[in-house]
């Protein structure tokens, strides 16, 4: 048999057969790689760990994707939905010599291939699932979903890239996978690559049936072409047949993506429909038919280890050999264990191996970004706090200019869920518009096929897409409403993890951080009320390794504008951003911003009035933009009413400073601690989210006991701004409060000023009911001094 | 114009006209509610909150669907995907006379429609979205995606109930959204009611056009056609053509609805082809056409307010009154404000009126759990900690019986993506299955239409499903891996807020516990690696209010058995619960487990040498089974090594108890805990999680400062069980060090114990790398004492 053009398939089965029986071995085998001996128990792994089941299917595309490259000299990125199936990926990438490039212990010969087998799921060794260990890989098989929206994402810009990504069919159950089919509304025929969805259909989860395996070929087939692709099948379980069918198919589908490609480019901009291919093929396919009299070839039962009992069990023995032999490892591999030159054939050569492919090692691809610099976007501070500007509006432009000054890299894009005006980062549409594939009427706005900011009302789309884009060489940003980041938690969790393992293979090269810029925050959700209230993401990165995240929170523009200027520039973290889009003031001119986040946390003498030297009687500390406005209200209120109380006020933007060096990078030494917060001094903090993670990452301080600190507790509805405040007790009337309960010795003029600011809540209750808007004096109020 | 059945449809379109009055004008008006006089400045609201857009399209479906409740008898749950549409749900409520019945205070009159226009968005008021507030809802309308899981999750076990479930189109690009669909592989025609999926095409978001709304007819038809429905299209903007197509589909689809379930229940097997509907309305329809010379109706400029400047700009002003009076109110209403007799004919009455129907306050409905109780399942305890057994697997045996005995009822489903069996809860098989609509294969096992198991490999789905099932009056527990629970986070976030303003509305009735019982938790994904090792959910869960959050960690099988009874009794909270499904010593006897939970942490004194009364020397505390054998283990090798060590073990089920009981109705009071840890002693604290959480709910305790937590910090790969312990310093080996290092005066022994235990670190390094699997004095060690 033999392909349209001419390959031999029996050389495509050959390397099928050593690919699947390296895959087996690395499951089963300690030793005796090459089966030189008869099988013994001691031969095999005490433990029996990992994923045999979509293995033979991963291998079968694997396999025709070299044919495929090797003739159109095409280049291909491999994308694994099912990452269960690690061995097939480490058989791969060991047979076409990319492995042992990357790990020169594990050559190509008896002895590499004896480490490959053991090292699998074994101690000191590889992970079971496709991980950053694997070369060839951007994609975690951990947490099943995001395969195809990865794809999309690592397609984007690199005209002439395939993505040829596998979707198990029990991945294609989840929401994520779901909503991802639509990403070929977004992809650009012309200047974006091409994503090839291989859906494999092998019928099984753990232990259940999947839905689109058990539903019938019209619905399949309608539910497909529904989504916008014109799909292929290739279906079966015999060899010999399937060889042909798939070759054929392949040859096929690259040809379509080639037309499209080219009618595209031509000028022909009607939103293509592209190819796909549904192989469906038994689960465990080649594997043990039957054990212990029951099927499991073709069922769930295939899913993990097929067999078992291997070591105890003389039976299961008998049949794992015979099932090992049946590939016929002589005729694959020489008596050194290296594959035969012949086998070699069909793998492509150097970066064209899917495993050697520098898109999936992004980091060898990566340009800096050209950063137009903060000076240029700055506001001007005549007087602290005495304008207004909105934070996330003047990033905006700075993000425009962004656009404008990496045009010709193509290589910096905008990703949100249809909030990036709502967010207030608009100016970007003066220089690009939103990627739009589908249908344009006369009364849209900012649509265009190759607009660089993404939007589609899907986080986890949003979120998957910037991955593949970052881990492909790329820059990006993810501009969210704050509350609902939490959608992309267990996204967010993956990612940290890749960063924590890639940043230790000495072979992958850093990447540009994922950006979020969180806006639309807790505070001033007022208007959606209290479901649109979260500001609990910030405690859910802090779980992640410290040297791979960072947390800011900018108080004002100049401080957003310095923070955003450095994450940009940033590798191989995640930066949180949580940020403000209403007018905000002006705390800051450009140079102390600068300074002020570069310190991550300081004292703003100009702002308190303990002189800046001698010891203060209460400490002020704010972090977020609206703590940040409530203590400076509260201190001028001090100020006026307590005249001779020395004050001090910090602010901190970097999150992580507050912890002890210690625990993260950004750590501050107790001393450095202590002279911002005093040792024995009541400390009010008013913080943006849940108060306790200020204890948590205070509790080894000298002062923890007195610091007190105040935000959000889950109190809130549609209201007033300033409302949101007094419900979680952190407005400027409770912090002086605060103050006078905790500040020994002010005797009987506090306790005429402590009745004065209860007045002044009781007011405020009454008022807004009255005026369904904020008191005067709160919503006029600015810095007097 | 009439409906076939004879219902004036002008009678129809009135209501319409009625519902969107009063919706525009809640978003308006602080007074002149029935335009008795122009409209003036004085009469807007100073802030305009709200959300036209969804709103005309929302009453449209409510006023057909009246007509149909109202002929053909029939119970209907409305479920409001596109929840922005606040407005609409408490129009419709108010005039249905539904609302009034739970607030007294807005009665059907003009006083009454006052308070509602002007209650609406305004501080001490009513939110924007469809919230807990609103009478017949069960969905909050804020983060969207979720509303058709929860419209399958209502209609399980109601056979009678139809749930007609609007889907917005931006919402419909959401994954957990797209994944819904396939709810129908699922729902059994027989057993189950009817989901009536109303897709809401008014082709926007907040600033984007939606991706359904713009493909081309055959494409989305194809989408929905394989998604298993038979689509229904309703499209136009002409009243007049629309009201006579929506009443006709309406007819055409409960009827086949019937004929579905009929022949379902009189034995046809086939999955049925359910029938679902199209409504391609403007956005803002029936709004203001232009504003400021730009196109505002079927544009994304309805989404909220359509004119802004209603207050300042007397143009628009000038269009408002005209908008509001467009609607004729004065034919709709008397001069009272009453809603017309004729109008109120077309609303259902009683309990068919979908504001008041029992569904959507499942408390009226919820039955009590029949219990088989903990006593016939316990595992019988000889001497503490001498036999193993594996706790999830003995809680499948209670739950088995929970579903036999509630057989009759039809109240009591378990969810899960596609791990029942492997978290060992399979012994529910014996009595019930898989609900599974699709194609079964003769090798399948345990899939039948009715079963009570909803398997699909969607956390979304299992989540909504049961937030959907629990609203309506049912119970329920979701098992997932505990690592993938993140990926519902952001769920249960909106759960949590819906029970924290459900608990508080008097007219909302308790409501069963979301049970999470999360299993094959972080330390036993040895073999799955580091992706699927996540212990921050509990994290996550304890940012939520404390009156709705409880967590448990139970050590054994009888606690967890004593801890899962407690949580099915329970209502209105979210109970997670942390086991293990690996064999385990069973430390405790059935009445030892139900005292140790009842109390929620306690000192084991049979494990520990300070005789129980004098101070001991040290705390080893411990929360989880991996902690808690670890504990064990560390202190028999005190016992050998130190045997004058006065060693107190101290074990924590109920994690809130470690909080003061101001912040935790659970939490202890400092007396007891300082009883517990004492109130100077070094505390050795192994923990399940991330220590940090110790620490946060420990903070404010006299001993705090000498509190030394051991836990997971996302250290982790395919390893042995014990090297995840060992990796993340939790090892006994590494307490027993921690114990040496923290109690004073220890003298030479404990050097020598300390260089010990290193060397044993040391010999578990070595001896996995060689051997694959743990040291045999771990892998066989008992309780000793």
């Amino acid at each position: 048999m033999s392909s349209n053009t001419g390959t031999d398939l029996s050389l495509v089965d050959a390397y099928w057969r050593a690919a699947n029986y390296l895959s087996a071995g690395q499951i089963y085998l300690l030793d005796n790689p090459l089966l030189t001996e008869p099988l013994a128990p001691a031969h095999i792994k005490p433990r029996l760990l990992g994923h045999w089941g979509t293995t033979p299917g991963l291998n079968f595309v694997y396999a025709h994707l070299n044919r495929v490259i090797r003739e159109h000299g095409q280049e291909v990125l491999f994308v694994t939905g099912p990452g269960h199936g690690g061995p097939a990926l480490l058989a791969n990438t060991w047979l076409e010599g990319s492995y042992s490039e990357n790990y020169p212990d594990v050559q190509r010969d008896l002895h590499g291939m004896r480490r490959l087998f053991r090292q699998f799921s074994f101690p000191g060794g590889v992970p079971s699932h496709v991980a950053p260990e694997v070369p060839g890989s951007i994609h975690e098989g951990g947490e099943l979903g995001y395969s195809l929206a990865h794809a999309f994402g690592a397609a984007f810009d690199n005209p002439d890239l395939v993505v040829a990504c596998v979707v198990g069919d029990g991945e294609a159950e989840t929401g994520p996978l779901a909503a991802s089919w639509h990403g070929n509304k977004f992809l650009d025929p012309v200047r974006d690559g091409a994503v090839l969805p291989i859906l494999h259909l092998n019928g099984y989860k753990i232990a259940n049936p999947t839905i689109l395996a058990r539903v019938p070929h019209e619905e399949l087939d309608a539910l497909l072409r529904g989504y916008g692709y014109a799909p292929h099948y290739v279906e079966g379980d015999d060899p010999e047949v399937m060889h042909p069918r798939m070759a054929e198919v392949f040859d096929e589908v690259f040809d379509e993506i080639k037309r499209i490609q080219e009618a595209a480019r031509a000028g022909n901009t009607e939103r293509p429909r592209w190819p796909m291919i549904v192989l469906r093929s038994p689960k465990g396919w080649t594997g043990p038919s039957e054990v212990d009299g029951k099927p499991v070839e073709g069922t769930w039962r295939s899913h993990q280890v097929p067999l078992s009992g291997v070591r105890d069990n003389p039976e299961h023995l008998k049949i794992l050999e015979g099932w090992l032999r049946s590939y016929r490892p002589q005729e694959l591999f020489d008596a050194e264990g290296r594959p035969k030159p012949e086998l070699l054939e069909l793998a492509p050569e150097g970066p064209l191996r899917m495993g050697a492919t520098p898109y999936a090692n992004g980091g060898l691809l990566l340009r800096d970004l050209r950063l137009p610099g903060v000076a240029a976007h700055a506001v001007e501070v005549a007087k602290h706090g005495t304008t207004n500007s909105e934070p996330t509006r003047v990033l905006g432009r700075m993000l425009r200019d962004v656009l404008t000054l990496n045009a010709e890299e193509d290589n910096f894009r905008l990703f949100g869920p249809d909030e990036t005006a709502s967010n207030r980062l608009d100016a970007v549409y003066e220089v690009t518009a939103k990627q739009w594939q589908a249908q344009v009427l006369p009364t849209d706005e900012h649509l265009e096929h190759d607009g660089r900011v993404v939007e589609v009302l899907s986080e986890h789309l949003c979120q998957g897409f910037l991955e593949g884009y970052l881990l492909t060489g790329r820059h990006g940003v993810f501009n969210c409403y704050e509350a609902f980041i939490h959608i992309v938690d267990s996204m967010f969790n993956q990612h940290a993890k890749w960063l924590k393992v890639h940043r230790r293979l000495v072979w992958r090269r850093p990447v540009a951080s994922l950006n979020y810029l969180l806006s639309s925050h807790v505070w001033r959700q007022d208007h959606n009320g209290f479901s649109h209230q979260d500001p609990g993401f910030i405690d859910h990165v802090m779980n992640k390794k410290a040297e791979v995240v960072r947390v800011y929170l900018p108080p004002d523009t100049n401080t957003l504008l310095s923070v955003a200027d450095h994450c940009l520039r940033s590798r191989d973290y995640v930066n949180v951003i949580v940020a403000g889009k209403n007018p905000t003031p002006d705390w800051l001119g450009p140079q102390e911003a600068a300074l002020h986040c570069a310190r991550g946390a300081g004292i703003w003498d100009w702002a308190g009035t303990d002189d800046g030297l001698s010891e203060p009687d209460v400490v002020l500390a704010c972090a977020g933009d609206a703590p940040t406005l409530e203590v400076m209200a509260a201190t001028a209120l001090l100020r006026e009413h307590l005249p001779e109380l020395r004050v001090r006020v910090v602010n901190v933007v970097d999150l992580m400073r507050l912890q002890p060096e210690t625990e993260h990078p950004h750590g501050m030494p107790d001393r450095e601690f202590d002279a911002l917060f005093t040792p024995d001094k009541p400390v009010i903090f008013a913080y943006h989210g849940y108060p306790w993670l200020i204890h948590r990452l205070t509790y080894r301080r000298a002062n923890h006991h007195n610091i007190h600190v105040r935000g959000y507790k889950e109190e809130g509805t549609t209201t007033t701004p300033f409302d949101m405040l007094v419900l979680n007790d952190m407005d400027r009337y409770r912090l002086v409060i605060d103050v006078v309960d905790r500040v020994p010795g002010l005797g009987v003029r506090a306790a005429g000023l402590r009745q004065r600011m209860t007045d002044q809540r009781n007011r405020h209750h009454t008022w807004i009911r009255e005026h369904g808007e904020d008191l005067p004096e709160v919503r006029e109020w600015t810095w007097p001094y």
